[in-house]
Formats: C-alpha cells, structure tokens, sequence
C-alpha cells in the first residue's frame, strides 16, 4: 500500500503570495511610491478617512487610490471626485485582495506621478489579513459600534497592523465599549502597534494620524 | 474630475487561469497523460465512482488520483489502500481547484509512469465549473437524489461536462426523478454531452462508463 502525499493547498497559495508580495515591496521601495493598505469591517469608515487624508495630504504628495470591493463603485467614484486618480478592482465575490490583484491595480496607474498609494482592502476583518498585499504598511480601523472584543475574535487582523485606527470614538457616550481594555488585549498581540484614537465625523485626532502618515512617506520616498 | 479605472478581478483571474489550463493540456497531451477532472455535489458518490473504476481499469492502465477536499483525507486513503498513486489536495477553506492546485498535485506525482489520473474535484456544483482545471475531460455525476431539476439550477456545470453520469439509479423507484426531464435539459444546454445512468452500488451501467473512458484513454495516449 502507498501513502498519501498531502498538499496543503491554502498555505502553498499564501506562501507564493507572500512571496510575490515581498518582491512588489521591494519594487515599490526602488521606485519610492508609498502603499498604504487600510483593512476594517463594512462601514467602519474606510472611505471617510481616505477622503479625509486626501483633503490634508492632496497639497504635498501624489495621491492616489485603489478601491476593492465586490460589487459596487460608489466609494471610487466619492474619490474620482476630488480629482484623484483612483482603480477600482471588483472582486466578483472574493472577500479579500492579494498581492496579484494589487498589481493589476498598479498597472493601471501612472506610478510615476504618484508618491503615495492608499489601498482600500474589501470589508472583512479575516482573509484581508491572512493575504500580503505587498504594502508598505497596514493600517486598519476599528470603530466602537463594532464592540471593544474584536481583538479577542479577529487576532490576526490586529497582530499584522502597523496602525490601529479606533474610529467614531463621538460614539463612546452611547456605547458600552472600554477603550483601555482594547488597547491591552490589542498591544498584547501586538506591542509594536500604534493605536490612535479619531473621529472622522468631528475631525477629533485626525491630526495625529496625519501627522504620523506624513512623517512616514517622507522618510519613505526621502523627501 | 478624473474618470474611474474599473478592472473586473474575478473575470482576469479566470482568464489568467483559462490561459494556463490551455497550457497544461497541451503539456499533458505531449506526454500522453490524460486527466479526468471529475465535479458533483458533496455525496452524490464520486469516491465510489473512482474506486469502481480503479477495479475495472487498473490492470489496464497506471492509474492516479488527485483528491481535492477542503479538510479530511478519508477520500485519498480509501484510494491510497488499494494501491494507487494519491494526492490529497486540502484546500483549507476553497470551494474549487483551479489549474495552479491542479499543477501542484501533477508535481508531486510520478506523471512518467502514469497513463491516466483522475481528480476528484470539491463537492460542489457552482465554483468548480468556473475554473478549468486543464483536464482532458470534464465528467460530472448527479445523483437521483439530489433532483432532477439541477440542471436548471448550475446550468454551467451541465454545459461544460462532456459526461454526465446520472448516479444512484437504484434510487428511482423512490424518488418523483423525471429521468427524460433530466436528458431534455441537459441536452438543451450540452447538445453534445454524454448522458449514462448508473448505479455505483449494484453496479447497473457502469460497464457504459468503462468503456467510454477505455476507449477515450486509449485514443488519447495512441495505444
């Protein structure tokens, strides 16, 4: 009797991608455009930020937008308004991005006006995380109607994060959500994570995101 | 304002798949090992099929499977335990295999003493119909008591099936199936698929299926 080979299918696939991942980083190093890949649930406030960011950041950097998402075109269209350059990959039904997709995102783009690249990932706190997508950081939000025990459920998605946005905190005097127990449970899958407290709505800490954002493409594309 | 890029990502990556399957097709015609890529729902008796045929052809021909499953291995070592070439594919979570899955599993196989391999797809009607596996052929089974009016339901995987094995044919004194029902719909879709009725457990008709794919084998590799 012979054995049985077994291939793992899932982890050859995320291998590969991570892979590829590493080689469009380093890519993107050489040519000096900066990626951004911002991850969170659905209506988390991912295009809100984006939109705030391109109103503070339009003046000094290259802007530029790739949106995914499985079906619909709105969110391209709020950025294409402001007059930025922005790609919209529709997934067809596929719950996350990878470092494939970005690609033919980025070939739609003239890298070569563009300092700096957000990349809307689909609204999902699981398969965005388990997919590199060759970024130079990963950002994600959590807003408080969402509950302050999506760390404990989602670790991945916090463990793989450069920066944790807690969005809407306008919120926090109607919802039961303790903000120091999100930070230990979040820091102690990731201490190296900076955590920022903002409201898209209000404007509250936005500079502080900004701020750090700014610092970042600077010393990314040496300016 | 500038205009928005769309890029459909489900569509590229089924092309992208397309070109590749057309490739390891032609590989395998050079080589002269023909692949069955076998689809149906969960428990409509594709393991079943696989290990008749393996009685049937294995003095005949030297055999192998592929096994695609998204967790267990039970399916590869019922194959493995009579003696034949197995790989189990485990998808971690994916409803489909397309041709990279595919691909892995031929490289961990010995193709140079191997005339004929079987994959045995994942349970599922929908997904696997959409990504070519680079397969010779294409065989479905459906089973009586899944229905008869699934070819109304996954019109695609009717269409792209070059057999139809209509399964469970012991089961029709039991079950409201409309077998003519069954042959006008399909046939509406598939003019030219082939339509056998079987039963894996009593055995009745699959000397039909044997002898179809002996002589499909035996073409194909010039024997």
């Amino acid at each position: 009797m012979k054995g049985v080979r077994l291939i793992e299918i899932k982890e050859e696939i995320l291998s590969d991608n991570k892979s590829m991942a590493g080689e469009l980083r380093k890519k993107m190093q050489e040519r000096r455009t900066y990626l951004l890949n911002l991850m969170s649930s659905p209506g988390s406030g991912k295009t809100t930020l984006i939109l705030k960011t391109i109103e503070k950041l339009r003046d000094e950097f290259r802007m530029g937008v790739i949106e995914g998402d499985i079906a619909a075109m709105v969110d391209s269209e709020k950025i294409a308004a402001q007059g930025i350059s922005a790609v919209q990959l529709r997934t067809g039904g596929f719950c996350h991005l990878d470092v494939a997709m970005v690609k033919k995102g980025l070939e739609a783009m003239d890298l070569d006006k563009l300092d700096f690249l957000i990349i809307e990932n689909v609204g999902n706190l699981v398969c965005p995380a388990e997919f590199d997508t060759g970024a130079t950081r990963n950002a994600m939000i959590l807003s408080v109607p969402e509950g302050d025990d999506k760390p404990l459920k989602y670790p991945l998605m916090f463990t793989i994060c450069d920066v944790l946005l807690v969005n809407k905190i306008d919120y926090l005097d109607y919802e039961n959500f303790d903000m120091d127990a999100v930070r230990e449970r979040v820091l102690n899958l990731n201490p190296k994570i900076r955590i920022m407290e903002v409201s898209c709505k209000t404007g509250q800490g936005i500079d502080t995101w900004i701020t750090w954002l700014k610092d970042e493409i600077c010393a990314f594309i040496g300016r």
